[in-house]
């Protein structure tokens, strides 16, 4: 028997109320928190312009080499800076259009035709931190941000960890893919034949909430995919994956992988292979996410054959997860308000807190004092 | 002269007041209807997935050959069922993100990691029938369907009648396409040079609107345009041409013409030439139509010469009526509203009924007892 | 040290109030103005349609070779006029979906099945003045519109005048091509490859604001650019230029070049070459443009290399500032809009009181009493 439209409605109507307390794609972004604007070599002398929380950012580099981070849009007719005159030996901009300069903090410091540039007026400029490979943008008033609490991994670019970065812009909210992120048990439905097993399915799962600290674990015995087993030499072999999953802050994500073999005797295990992932996750508008992805391992450091294999193997597995979101972006965007409505499900435990924290961060920021709004950037 | 803007202003505002009680592209669906949602033959065991009342459905046949019709949208995080995994032994289908399970109903039979599904989760099923050569689906709560009041003419699909089918897709609503429909004076213009004939123009019109019962016919004497001259090798000769239209559901129009040779003897033309012509229009979304057409006829029965000469005639004049609906919702998508207005005239009698039927229908779903709205669906 | 966001909040607020007596692309058309509906060559007796102030008009000749511009919507059921048939011995248009017959005032004249048209039906009809080279159109009520008041230039099209005309069609607000016209401190910046001279950015400009006499004029001790320099053989030579720049009505603008050889003799300038540019702004939609521009000169008179010359070279200028135009809409309609806010300079002080203007006229409209709407239209 189907269910029929009355009983379908009190659904919507209990699912509904359940969602009021969770961020989604109309929620507005969480500004003051530190995300990834670019990897460190997109920036150089010359413009670099990037859609940042819905807002046209120009990045480039200064004389000396550090990155600065303007609004794009001229304070005055809002024509792009990036299309102006950049003096080098002053780092200054001169906007294409009305002939307005500004400095690298995004002051005007001159106007044609007037002795004194009007007091005090300018462009935002953002707090950057450069940490190699990637640059940070603090997404709120730059007198709020700290860049002691930049949360990059210590293990990103560290002598012991090889690492490559993929790069994916998926037409999709970045709460969505946040929410993908803490959810391990599609790994044996989207990524069936990349990098879930069958095994993924059914293998208990530990979430941990405390506040906002948001992590998911699963423990796992099985035969590894090929793109662990290949590079460890593990094919065919039993393993136990221990795989966890932990929100950092609105911009990251990090993901963890061990690995133990148990047909190989411990002492052919040291160091434990283990996989960390950097999920960066910066909004660009409402709908749409600059996704970066780090992939760091501990084991075949060097090994350029095992890097180019990972990044393919990868990138197909990301790009499922990309391609989930968009569909799902596209079903939520045509579907009549009055039959749409989600229903959650035990295994969403870590997606559901953090989308009420997100929605909690967004709502204290909008009641805000800009100056001493929450921050969310704290070290993973 | 000109007429003065005052004036205009003046039949703006009463033309709008007339246009309070007639549907238009923005009134809601009527959904407590039955619709084509497909041909028989489009459906097989593998998904066909078609946006029907602007929901994404999931049209597929168990294995027992019936046809099943669900929301395509996952209830739990709107990925689309369609790209899930079909388990032909048992007749169900598994999401592909996340692994929730469904039986043909819409239930949700079984989450992972769940020792029992939450109770009663699903999706929306919809109330199908299968009347060859189509599929009908009932829009709304599935509990009000009643499956023998499906519109299906009895002449559609009979030994006595050869068919063909065609289908348009128009950019325009379906309350517009119905309105064509009723209408016959356009017959002399926008298809002059198909099977219009200029004595349309001035012929006759009897409308009768009783209730819902809404129909219009004009008796012509003519010589046939070639689309049913030819077939009945009357070309040349001088005819009547009676047509009929007839309103019979928002999902369904009936044509029906009926010829007589005034040259060639009555018993030359026994039984009467004739043709009906099942008009299925399915909202598609606010401004999208599934159009389906069935043209039947009881001479030339078997004849396939006949059957493609007719097809490519027809298709040319119901593709000028997609034409004339799809400029007519361009115009009126980019009217100024303070210019926007629609005049009527005697011959939309018939048409403004329809309308003002389709508005109350539309209004007396809103006011709500889902499962006691309107029946609409009558037999023809 | 970057201005925070306490600062900027506080910015734009200030800002956001002085705007807000401004015209921008959202408020409403003027209408009660005369416009350049077209080139005259460009209409003949086949339908020309173009959106105009947002309504498509439908532009022709009649037999006597007069100008027609009526809604292209017809009042029935919207179908296009232009495509209907028209009846060149009666000068009549017939609508190709209904067939209803409107004379070239407007007034249907004529309905299929019925013996007497509805009284005083119609479309609306616009009031035309042809003026070689160009065709006007009033955007109100024609019983408003006063032939005599269109603001055409008699140097345009006269015998002592050479010129050429240009068209572009940027996507942006004719408020701010407007906006764009009154500013000569962009020459050295936006143009300064084309016909702005870095002398430009810091020559003493005159603005004059008396009610709605709005000009600025720049003197500048300069080498000309090529544009001039060349067609005068001054190439290299130290000259005055006096750029004169006025808005005259919402749909016309005036600029004026006067040009003074400093190495010459007297007597080697005369007449004093002159430039005189027909700016012709017609609103398409909120964010289009119809940008007809006639340049005018009295020097080489007749010379077509030198008209082919600088027509090259203008488009190109004229080119940069649709290109500005169409990327600060862009830039305006992507900015988040807590983050967008325009700061105006001493500059723009014409661009102000024309903004200001235009807004008066505007609201003036919607208050309105249609019939006795401002005129706009004044001789330029």
């Amino acid at each position: 028997m189907a269910l029929d439209f009355d009983y379908l409605a009190q659904q919507k109507q209990n699912a509904d109320k359940a969602c009021e307390r969770l961020a989604n794609a109309q929620t507005p972004f969480v500004r003051n928190c530190w995300y990834v604007a670019a990897r460190a070599d997109e920036i150089g002398t010359e413009p670099f312009v990037r859609t940042l929380l819905g807002s046209s950012v120009l990045l480039f580099r200064k004389r000396d080499g550090t990155v600065v981070a303007l609004q794009n849009r001229c304070c005055h007719r809002s024509f792009p800076l990036a299309e102006g005159r950049f003096d080098r030996d002053r780092d200054t901009i001169t906007c294409g259009y009305h002939g307005l300069t500004f400095d690298c903090t995004g002051r005007c410091i001159g106007v044609p035709m007037q002795e004194q540039p009007p007091r005090g007026i300018g462009v935002r400029s953002y707090a950057v931190v450069e940490k190699a490979p990637l640059v940070w943008i603090w997404g709120g008033d730059p007198a709020s941000a700290d860049p002691a609490a930049v949360p990059h991994p210590e293990w990103l670019g560290s002598a012991e960890w090889d690492y490559y970065i993929g790069y994916l812009n998926p037409r999709g909210s970045y709460v969505h893919l946040h929410e993908n992120l803490l959810d391990l048990s599609h790994l044996s439905f989207l990524h069936a034949t990349t990098f879930g097993t069958p095994e993924y399915a059914v293998a208990p799962c530990e979430t941990r909430v405390e506040g906002m600290d948001i992590e998911v674990w699963r423990h796992v015995e099985c035969r590894l995919p090929a793109i662990y087993a290949r590079p460890l030499g593990w094919e065919g072999m039993r393993a136990m994956r221990h795989s966890g999953s932990r929100f950092v802050t609105p911009g990251l994500h990090v993901n963890t992988g061990m690995l133990e073999n148990l047909e190989l005797p411990p002492d052919r295990q040291t160091p434990q292979p283990m996989i960390k992932v950097a999920q960066l996750l910066t909004p660009e508008a409402p709908l749409s996410t600059h996704y970066y992805y780090c992939v760091c391992r501990n084991f075949a450091v060097g090994d350029r054959a095992v890097t180019e294999f990972m990044f393919n193997a990868q990138m197909a597995a990301f790009g499922e997860d990309a391609y989930a979101l968009e569909r799902l972006s596209q079903m939520q965007a045509q579907e009549d308000p009055e039959f749409f409505y989600e229903i959650s499900i035990p295994t969403d435990r870590a997606g559901l807190a953090m989308r009420q924290h997100l929605k909690r961060l967004a709502d204290a920021e909008r009641a805000h004092e800009p100056r001493r709004g929450a921050r969310t950037g704290t070290a993973a």
